[in-house]
């Protein structure tokens, strides 16, 4: 990691780098005091028949190295990397804020409390199950060499291994508290991101089974293929901040499950798609602007260390979303005459999809274009899911899984190595060859093809076994608020 | 404080050590220069008439150390230190954005303007009662030793003790600005809980009123006891960042406010309670996200350092929301059929306070434990408030009251002594013994009688002084928006 | 810098100090290297038909500094000052969404859609318009001295110089990106400001190129009168964070856009001004709080370092807000019998504006007087614009015009010379003499004269070219939503 910032011209920023470089020592040597172990079975006796043993964590405190040791330089590194992450992990948090604004948005009346509660549920079970396991599966050592981690059940807090890294003059030197919960958020996110798909027609319960699937198991696996340094890591795949590995995937389980539950009644009438719009543009709108927030979390936070090129993340992520923005107001102004309110928060969102792989392997001028081109891409996919008959109520699939693909793919266009100026084109179109951009498609390809088959799987069993996953007509005309909580969103409104 | 980093097996967490330790110096150096003196005579002077007086501090300049002088170390600690308390100040502060959006999404449209009225104003007001006296009442010099404490009125800003505390090689060095704002944000936040629980049927002036009292007096004075370093904190209650000191005190002072000014017209019929809905689901749940992000702010802000343990405390904090949502929904779906929303909304509130005093003192699945009681607790408190006729519009008395009280003696069940892994057990079910319980239960049950007869005392006062607390039968009915403010919060949505 | 500093009792803490000693060396080497103009040639290259030009920067790498070769105090500040100054970043950016809310929510139903689709698309365009040429115009070399800079056309991200700056031993060395993010969200927010006045009846494309004409344009040169060292800088001119630079250039230029346009239909009868009540003060007061906290970056941001000062400058804010609350809340009960929620908002926001300027020129005491002026400034300013028959439907120019124009010149009635202890007062009625007032009401008076001057003529070109700038009165009357959008915001509830 130092070395790297000593020498920018040939920085590789794929996050695998980091992740392995930093976490190496702390994985390393939990293996060998076999810390989960014992964490884990003073979980099991976690019980509310054993509360006895909460806590009783057997293995012996070691802190060789205490924060006062550290140099100047370490100790500057060491709270500014933990502290930076730390505030990145909140905003991508507040990013839950969003998603249940634009989603509950741009649904109906009748559909608020459940998109609200789904939303709002869901990150208590992502973070819960991320903790339980995901985490490990997604950052543990490895079972099948590149495809398969795991180090037990639990996060172990210790925060020794950090402290030892920053005083052996590392930087990025994250204790495990932070790691764990800038990357559960991530995890959340892409949870989230199936509840627009499925929205207005989806039963409660069986979402809600579905979320623990997909944020213990099916987002972490894929994740450490890259994250973890696993296959596609070691191929030199690009995915900085998760164009593909969090809202590729959350698109593709999504656009299953969407599938699988067909168009909501009335949505195609005669072949021809009908509007339904959101009940409610002003939280819609909120939502766009907190996300637009969160992501400076999400990216940014992405470099996993506090250094001169923080800043220069933040500056592609907003001028993508500019540039989505500008791009699909103008195209959906031309095509539908008038600019649409909806259009615009695509158009933004699309465009920080679209930066969010390559966030640090671009140009300034490179991350405009890349987010305007992702806010054409997601008036021309709307359009083409309701061709299709493929029912996606907020655009979800349009802005996640479509731009999340064309955000991995498009470092192959025009990507940069590194966010120094000296930095070399990588793609097919600035001098780079044709070899990056294979290698950003196979990954793409390799996340679509794992979400859906894995998806698909864990949608059928969950149907099969609990009866189905859509509710029934009655209900869904009336309202899930209704057939799902017994309650609505504006009790005291009148509707139209 | 350094030492306390150094040797991680016994590190206190609860709050007094730090605050004595740290502001002891800066504390000293003012009583001797005699600084506030000067300083209040110069307020004096800036009312309207005598504006020449404003900003003649009659003090000398003192500087004897510059942010220049500091080595490496000490620079990046008082540093990071500022910047992180600064930061948790901010999301603090946001809460009020939370508070007044859940209480308003809870409450009927007709009252809601009043609801936002008196969430916006209140942390106005707190913040300035806070400034003039309260900072002073909580953490100025002694007065009656462990009780009663003082410093003069207004908050002394000069920077240069923090510097000095710095350069001596301790960490944790704040200056006062950055620990006023913290402090009186906590302050707010006492206050705003009690809006929730008078809410819809108080006068909006006699509100205002026992907010001034509130944070300029009743909490500063009763904080003091444990975060000044005064007669609790000496036992060794352990009450990192407020379940008693801000969460119960401002539960127990809305109670005594709800029971005085008895039900919402159409409660209770024939001693049944009746469903109210919340008006506004969305902003209701927004809120909870805002709250939840807050929490970050209050919890590992009360740190009061930026360290290795920072982002542990943000873990404990995530996992206690994430078990008292799980909780909270299972139960409410076992006993009304569906999963309730606000039963979420109440779930993570109420594991977000039932974390509060020991988020440096659990373990992981100690906090997730902890809140996933609290979730339960928050379900059966509503019920039971219900059924002893008291009426609490937003559940803000089970929230805050009741897991107020349950995670100040939580510490006693199934507390660690601290956050290192070699944490010993200091709760009754892990091996630490009784002792920690009851003094855990002492100081919970001191803050509930403090607070029960001042608030007591000073509702009678106002009432008695205003001509009554509860607006007209006439004005509830038609709701205080009209009554209390002339206006409306939705005027051009018809009403159901 | 560093010598400010360690000398407090002189501290000029006027931005423009900070920004030609930060700025200075950065400047200066690249306009030696002739970075922009390479990089200026790749932006043309990146049309669409010119993809392969993309990314290619023509200047070889350098990096003569790695962040590991900074020595203790040096790696401190810089990262904290870059980590700083981008969460105030981010803090300003969020601030779009209280606009949104706020402007929103004070408006019609029938014209929600409008305001939002403003407000969200308006900053992408604000910050493609500064990233293009009005960060150069504001802080790029100078070609008419102290009146004109310009240095090349798009943002050159190269991050030697900071750390240059920071190897050389000062603080506040940013890197470009974060410099130029943090000035183009303040470009942002004059930009937002003029929404608000022109609000519910302007053209959204007209109104869309005014945005574009005043942030590339009109707003930079003012600015660099003072922030890049211009001749206002050089009279002693000081607005700490744009009180005038800002807020009342946003406001002068939504004012000759509202006076151009006429008032709404129905908004004067008789003469006499009509109240048009907002349709959500849910989301109103939401904007409000977000306001509040967004200013943590404004204001404090605009120190452009993490140092003792920081916090500081949060407490002046604080304090502003209070006073601005309280005293808008009691004059307005006063005046019409009730709290008015839309006076307690404005007051909020006029504390804030009001010491924007000064807020690091201010005593704790003297800030809270300023913001509680300008509350009563506020009410008085909404009803004389009323009297004059100018429309100005959520009182923007009374909050940021007006006040503008009051933050600034406070500092010449009881302003003091920086912020420690023995700050001399520089203001008329604190010892200070006529002089600086005379200075900060010339300063008040130029961006007022320039900004009408600039802004009427932009406005009648684009009008002119467009065929007016008001929208048809059967358009106005059924609401700009259908209009402009063609959507509704609330489309699932009934009118009343």
């Amino acid at each position: 990691m130092t070395t790297a910032l000593q020498s920018p011209p040939r920085r590789t920023t794929s996050r695998l780098q980091d992740a392995s470089l930093l976490n190496g020592p702390m994985l390393l040597l939990r293996s060998i005091k076999g810390f989960r172990r014992s964490q884990s079975w003073a979980w099991l006796a976690s019980i509310p028949l054993a509360l006895l043993g909460l806590g009783v964590f057997t293995f012996s405190a070691r802190a060789e190295v205490a924060l006062s040791d550290l140099t100047g330089p370490q100790a500057a590194s060491f709270l500014a990397d933990n502290l930076w992450l730390f505030i990145a992990t909140i905003l991508v948090i507040f990013m839950n804020a969003g998603f249940a604004m634009v989603e509950a948005g741009m649904c109906r009346q009748k559909n608020a409390v459940n998109i609200l509660a789904k939303n709002l549920f869901v990150f208590a079970l992502a973070v819960t199950a991320y903790w339980v396991i995901g985490y490990s599966l997604m950052y543990g050592g490895s079972v099948i060499d590149g495809w398969l981690y795991f180090q037990g059940l639990f996060v172990d807090p210790d925060p020794s291994g950090a402290l030892e890294c920053a005083a052996a003059g590392d930087t990025g030197c994250l204790v495990p508290a932070v790691d764990f919960l800038f990357q559960s958020a991530f995890a959340g996110t892409a949870a989230t991101i199936v509840s627009g798909l499925v929205a207005e027609r989806v039963k409660f319960g069986e979402f809600v089974v579905f979320s623990i699937v997909l944020t213990a198991f099916i987002y972490p696996i894929a994740g450490s293929w890259q994250w973890n340094g696993g296959w596609l890591a070691e191929l030199g795949f690009i995915d900085f901040a998760g164009s593909s590995i969090v809202h590729s995937v959350g698109g593709w389980a999504g656009l299953v499950g969407a599938m699988l539950l067909g168009p909501r009644i009335g949505k195609f009438v005669d072949g021809k798609a009908q509007a339904m719009p959101g009940h409610n543009m002003a939280i819609a709108t909120l939502g766009a602007l907190i996300l637009w927030i969160g992501w400076y979390g999400f990216n940014p936070g992405s470099e996993l260390a506090m250094d001169q090129y923080v800043a220069y993340v933040a500056v592609t992520t907003t001028l993508a979303a500019a540039g989505g923005a500008i791009a699909a107001t103008v195209l959906s102004t031309i095509t539908s005459g008038k600019p649409d309110l909806t259009m615009i928060i695509n158009g933004i969102l699309a465009g920080l999809v679209s930066i969010t792989a390559g966030c640090g392997n671009m140009t300034f001028a490179g991350s405009w274009l890349a987010g305007a081109v992702g806010g054409l891409i997601v008036v021309v996919a709307v359009a083409a899911l309701d061709s299709a008959g493929i029912d996606d109520p907020v655009g979800a699939f349009s802005v996640h899984g479509v731009c999340g693909v064309w955000g991995t793919v498009v470092i192959g266009l025009w990507g940069v190595d590194g966010m120094d100026p000296g930095a070399a084109g990588i793609g097919l179109l600035n001098g780079g060859g044709i070899n990056q951009f294979f290698i950003q498609a196979l990954g793409a390809a390799a996340y679509g093809i794992w979400t859906v088959v894995t998806c698909w799987i864990a949608w059928q069993i969950i149907g099969g076994f609990f009866g189905g996953i859509r509710v029934s007509e009655a209900e869904e005309t009336q309202g899930l608020d209704i057939g799902e909580h017994g309650m609505e969103a504006y009790p005291d409104f009148a509707s139209s």
